[in-house]
Parts: structure tokens; sequence; C-alpha cells
């Protein structure tokens, strides 16, 4: 059979019907949040009372951080040049790299994987937490998911840790991230907190979602804030932000004669 | 006194603490959920249980559309062709635009203008509707808003309409873009359905937004969507999506030679 | 006919032939530079020499201004999130709008609307000028391509009016632009210099080309530079680049108590 | 000393004079190429002639290849749904990922990898070749720069190198990727041409390019179509570019109950 160029198991339109993951959208709406559809969409099924309040856990906890984040100062930067708001939260949603977001899925596969070593070897969660943690020192890697530069004990972990055991979704990934905090001191000669990058990720593990789904839920929960900054800048701010060309540094060659 | 270049009033951000709106985020999670941060994101307060209500059927109604939008197709061709899943969603984001999604903001300004007018100049509501078809049909310009190219009658607007009626939201802007609907067969020789996006238009300035930010509510909803997308993509189907040579047609001059 | 979903007039693939605008690209390349071929794309046809020397001189001139420009802010604050290089590049062309770049396509839309009205009503460029700067100092608005807020006599400008004159492509839209400086302090009560965007604008006018590509002109000239600077962030500097909770002043409500 | 926020070894800007890498930028147009200028913007210096023709040949071969290419798919995609033209380039820039593009990075890695070991162990090029595939061949992978879906002798592959012999540039990298190609056959069971990724690669290898700006030659070649393709679809076809739902393949589960 010949594989049609379009195709998707996401959804399905039909003149006035929208079907979302086999469900018609419109019986969805005002019975279930936007964070159970969201689960719907990535798992497939609708969440569980306990599932739906995790998920909106999940999707708040990290809302807003300030201009202190990558993807804000770009969103404010492109906002600033005349462009329309999509755009500018276009760039913003491009800025959540592997140093910004990124460790929830880093630190998600090590959890996946340390979880599926921990069956097949039959070793313990401390076991496996240290192993993973001399791995990680012997190649002088840090830990993603663990450490802070501005939080010397992240709110959101502690939020996010009440909720997970609340909610009795709390299973092996989390118990192993907290096995592994309490021994980076030993690896890495200080305490490395687990921060909110690493609690999404030991949380989403035991949620079932596959680790590379991870920076979604960065995604969905930044990009609200990244409209209101975006909107702040255009019609609160004045236009075309860059510092002046003498706050610059220049650290190139000295002027130079061009070659004749 | 001199600005700073760095500075925002929409959060805050100390070690261990961050404020939305001058509230401790720690204290909103687990008890607003995401549709209402984002209402206080962008409005500066939390809603009311209806206001919250209004939100999550705004944010959910318009989910997915499948691979019939071109945010959509813009992501899975970025996602097909080997980047970060953050970079594909960028790139469906960035595609929200004027004819995507656009007609929200368009439609929202018509009528809060409308609105404004009508008070001003002490008219009904229908004889504001009058004005704003006579002028767009005088320029022969379409009404943004009105009608849909699948939907012979949008049930996402059925939906809407239902809620903001139970959520007693319902106002003049929702009374306006009613009498608009009704009036279109006289100006355009045919009935034009109020769709999505116009009424979405009339709710959220029912609700006291700006219409500048009419796309937010439309970028938030299909943000979910792309990302399960570029997943899909990415992780189930083959990479380097494009078109075979064979199957593009040409428009453009014969081979020719190129001058000595 | 039905028309194909993939179409287009600008090239056509073949197994081991690839034909731009109807030539084999392998008889241009190392015949035709790089400035060439981005003129034949745009206009469907090689340009003669002098068209050449032009057009290269039209992507150099604004070549780089360093991190004064908000799209090259966007470039670096994107590189530092850990992406790849073609993201942070991406949100930097995202941020050619309309204050920045965008008025090469504003100024040349004027330049072209009046030398089309200055035929129909003969006139003389001098009225023409006139007539245009009326009406945007009644209309309180700026004129773009015109003033500049570092260069007080920009030296981009010098540079392509003398290679405009030795091209000998200087026609009717230089001529106009020109007479519109002369009598900028007419009606704005301070002498506002032609600026870089202003005389890109005035050149690609008289080289046939329609207003609505001028940002081109600017995006391809920014766009290794863009390169140059995700590189140096990317390589050369430290990662995560955004500033300290503590540089960041915060104009909003002061802390309060969320409601019960 | 503290590091300044904003600094950068690449161009610097005062009233009135823009240097690049030491040059005043206006000594430079009109004498440099714009080929020439990316070659100082990536290198620090100007080219010799000779790398000025190789550097022409570079950004021109692989200028366009029609919608053959997820790039300028998602451009017309994001170019149909009402942007301004920037917005649409930039979701074709954001495409140029690993698989499209992105082998002239990896070919560039091997190769800088295979002759620094060349000479670290004392090898000839061909015992190199034959560890490279190996190696590959063993962990069953692809070998990048080598075999191409459309072409079975690339065009663009013959072109640089005739032109690399020309201009006396031809070095150990560029013999190394051939002795690759030689040899494909041996360890993959079929012919492997030399593509143009791996042609770039070896060439900018022996230029003395970082093989991380790889990708930069291959955003700059395309940019210029993209912007041509972008301008096709804003001002020559219809918007809103998306299948119609019944020419979209569902692949999801049937419809099913809302759960009560």
């Amino acid at each position: 059979m010949v594989e049609r160029f379009w195709k998707t198991a996401i959804s399905k339109v039909e003149p006035n019907k929208i079907l979302v993951r086999g469900y018609n959208l419109m019986e969805l709406v005002g019975k279930y949040s936007y964070s159970d559809l969201t689960y719907l969409l990535w798992k497939g099924e609708l969440p569980s009372p306990n599932q739906s309040r995790m998920m909106d856990a999940l999707l708040t906890v990290c809302l807003e951080h300030s201009l202190n984040a990558p993807s804000v100062d770009a969103t404010i930067f492109v906002a600033s040049s005349g462009v329309p708001l999509q755009t500018a939260v276009s760039a913003g949603v491009a800025a959540i790299g592997e140093w910004h977001g990124g460790a929830i899925e880093q630190a998600a596969k090590i959890l996946q994987d340390g979880i599926a070593h921990m069956k097949d070897a039959q070793l313990s969660s401390g076991e496996v937490a240290e192993e993973i943690l001399r791995e990680r020192s012997e190649r002088k890697e840090r830990i993603p998911g663990y450490g802070h530069p501005t939080h010397t004990n992240d709110p959101r972990t502690k939020k996010l840790l009440e909720i997970v055991k609340e909610t009795h979704i709390a299973g092996p990934h989390v118990e192993l991230a907290q096995k592994i905090e309490a021994l980076t001191e030993k690896f890495f000669h200080k305490h490395l907190i687990l921060n909110v990058d690493g609690s999404i990720a030991a949380i989403i593990s035991d949620m079932g979602f596959d680790w590379r789904i991870g920076k979604g839920f960065f995604i969905v929960s930044r990009t609200p804030g990244l409209i209101a900054h975006a909107y702040e800048q255009m019609y609160q701010n004045k236009p075309y932000k860059a510092p002046e060309w003498n706050e610059i540094a220049y650290t190139g060659p000295p002027e130079r004669e061009v070659p004749k």
C-alpha cells in the first residue's frame, strides 16, 4: 500500500466535526481542562482526576522566570523590531534549548534508562543512583536537573513533590531522582538540589511519558508568559530595543588598512 | 530618572521566590489552573470562577484542526529536517498569521471600535452592525470572523456561545457579533456564519481584553497540538519530508543558454 | 485545468540537473557571482555588469551593525540557550521587522508611488517631494528612510550614491529621494539625512524591483553576520546569556496575598 | 576585570563609521564581493583571489533545489498564512537541520578528525578512509556527505571539484573525501557518490574553516531562494496553503464516546 503524503493519528477534521484522538472535541470542551486536553494530545488518552491535577501543576509551576531567561530576552528584542505578536513568541519558543528547559529531556532520559537498568540488573535505586553519578563525575559532566544559579532551594521542586505525593503518582523515577540528589555531595563535593527541570523529568517519567516530549512541558508552560512579554514590549515600551553603540565592548582587531 | 534597560511589570524573581503579577507563584500552583494563570498573566488579575470556566473553553475550543492548517504543515516540514522539537514548534507559532488565527484580532478590533462608536453616537447594536457591514461591502472587503471554508456551521461557535451564556459573560460585543451574522446575507448575498475566530473575538472583548492580544488565545490553544505533530513527525514518520522532484509543477521559463 | 498543489516558477530539479529561472545552475557557478544569482532569483534575468556591481554593493553596504541591532541581540540570546546554529540565525532573520530594515520597503513604496504619480500628474520631482513631505508632516508621521539615531551622516548612503552614479543606474527614484532629503528641514524643522534604508529603497526602485522585496536585500546582507554572531556566542562565550535577577527592574504590583 | 554584558570581536559601530574585523566597511564595499565579506566575517581575514573564487562557488552551487526541500516547503506554508516576508524566510532557515544541509558539518567533522588522526598516527589517507568506513558500517550508520536520493551523479560535486583544483585549494581533506568515495562500495555494497554536502565539507576543511560553521554555507546559499519562494507564495499564489480535510489520511483511533 502506498503511504499517503498527508497523514496523522492525532486528529481528524470533517465539515462541522473535529475529532481529537477519537473524541469529538466539542464534547470535551467545558468538561476537560486545557491541561487535560494537552495530556490527551500527547498520551492519546484522557487523564484520571489525579493525573489531571498533576498535569496542571506541571504546566504551571514554571510559568514565568522574568527576563532572567534567554527565551524571554529573545522575545522582547524581536518584539521591539516591528513584527506581529506571534513572530516574537516564535523566537522565544526557539530559545527553549538544551540549556534552557532542555534538562527536562536529558534528566528524564537518565531516569528512564536508570529504572530500566535497575529492573534488568535487579539493582536498588540507591545503587543505580551511585552508578549514574559516578559515570557523570568521571566524565566531568554536570548532572542535568540538579543545581540552580539563582535558587538555593528550588520552590518549584517542593511544590511538585507535594502534589506528586498527594496524587499518588510518585513512583520509581521520583524515588531515583531523590536518591541522586541525596548522593550529589559525595560525587560532586557539594550538594546539588533537585531543580524544577529534574523534578518535572521524574514526574513525567512516572506518568509514562516518553522523555523525548519533555521539552513540550516547558514550551506550553512558558508560552502565555512569552505572549505577555511580547505584548508589553510592543505596546508599553519603546520600539527598537538594542544597546547603544558605546555600551558594546569591542574585542576584535584594531582599525587597519584595507590592502591595495 | 534613567529608565532601566531591563524592566518588566509581569513577574519578579528572587532567590527561592517567583512573583507573578504580585502573587507568589507557588501559592497559585495546585489552586489555580493553567487557564487561570494565563488570564492572570494577560489581565494582571485572577479570574472569577465564571471567567475561569470561560477562559478554559476559549483556550481549548480551537485546540486542533489536523494538517488542514499552515501552522501544522510548517511544523511537520521543519520537524522532518532534523531539528530539536522546539524549533519545529517555533515555526508553527510563526505561521499563526493574518489568515490563520489573525481574524480574532481583526474581528475584536471591529467589535471594540463598534461598541465604542455605539456608545458615543447613541446607536443600537443593529445600526452599528449595518454600518460595519455596509462599509466592508462597499470596500469589497471580507468581514473577518465570518464564514469558513470547511465548516458550514462552526461547531466551536455553538459551544462557545453556550458557555458564554452559562457564565453570564455575554455582553454587548457578543450581541453585536450576532447582529452582524444575522445581517451578512443582506450585504454579502449569502449567509456568513459567525466562525470560531469571530466568536472568540466577541467573548474576549466582553471579558475586557485588548484586541491586540487576540492572537495569544490562538497561539496558546494550538501549541500542545504543534508539539504533538512535531513529535509524531520526528519519531513516527520518515525524515526529510518533501515532495519528489517529479511531483512539482514547474511554471518558469524553459531551459535556455547562459549568455557568453 | 486543476492547479497543482506543488508548483513554482523559480527552479526545476531533475536527476543530475538543476535549472534556475531556466538556466542550468552548473553553467552559472564560477561565472556569475552570488549577488548576480540573487538578482537572477528575484528578477528572473541575469544582471548586466553595471547591475552586477550595484547589486553587490547593495548586499554588502549594510553587512554589519554590531550588537546595536535587535536582530543580532535576538540571535545571541537564542544561541546562548543551547540550540543549533540555524535556529539562532532564524530568530535573527525573524527580527528584521518594520523598525529594523523595514524602512526599505516603506520608502521604496513611497518612491515608487511618487514616481508613478509624477508621471500621471505631470509634476516635477520637487513638487512630488513637497507633496510627500507635506502629507507625512500633517499626519505627524516620520518619513521612512530618513534620519538615523547613531549616524549624523550615514556613510553607507555616500558609498551607495557614488556607485549608483558610476554604474549609470541612478534614475528618477534616486533623484526623488534626494529632493526629499533637501526638503526635510522645511517640513520637519530639522535636516533628516537620507539613510541607508532610504538609499537602498531608491536604488532598487531605479533597478526595477518591486518594493515588496525590499526586506530581502537587508535579510541577505545581514545573514552572514548573524551566523558569525551565533557562532561567537555558541563557541566563544558562556552559555545561557540573560541578565541576573537583581539587574531587572520590576515595575508591577507589590507582593500580595492569594485570595482564599 | 568584569566581563561586559555586551561584547563582540566581529564589528564596531561609531557615529559615521562601521568597522568589520578591523576594516572600515565603506572601504571594502565596491572592492570586495559579498562572498569575500562573508569570508572576512567568518575567518577574520580577507580572502586571496583564489579563496574568493572558491568562496563564491561554495555559496552559489547549492543555491536552489525547488520545493524538493523541507526548508522551502516550510517557507511557503508560513508565507501563505499572512505574515511578513522575513517571518517566512526565518522558518525556512530554521529547517536547515541535520538531514537538510547538516551533513556538511557532520562530514567536515569526520574529515577534520580523520586528517588530524592521519597526521598523529602517520597513516595514509587510504588507511584513514578505510577506518572511517569500517567504523560507520559496523555501527550500521550512514556516512554523511555520500549518496543522494535524486542525483545519481551530483552535478554540484563535479563543479566544485573543478574549481577546487583550478584554485589550488584542494588539499588533504579533498583527497580523503575522494578516497572515501572510492571505497564506499567495499563497505556499503553499493557505490555512494560524494554529494554536494560532502564536497563542501572537504573544501571548507581545506580552506581552514571550523566544521561547526559548516551550516553557515548552506544557510547563506539558500537564503535568496527562500526569499524568492516566500515572495512567490505571498504575491503570486493564493493565501492559506494547506491540504483539504479530505486529502488527509487519519490513522488514529475511531470515533469514541467521551467518558461520563
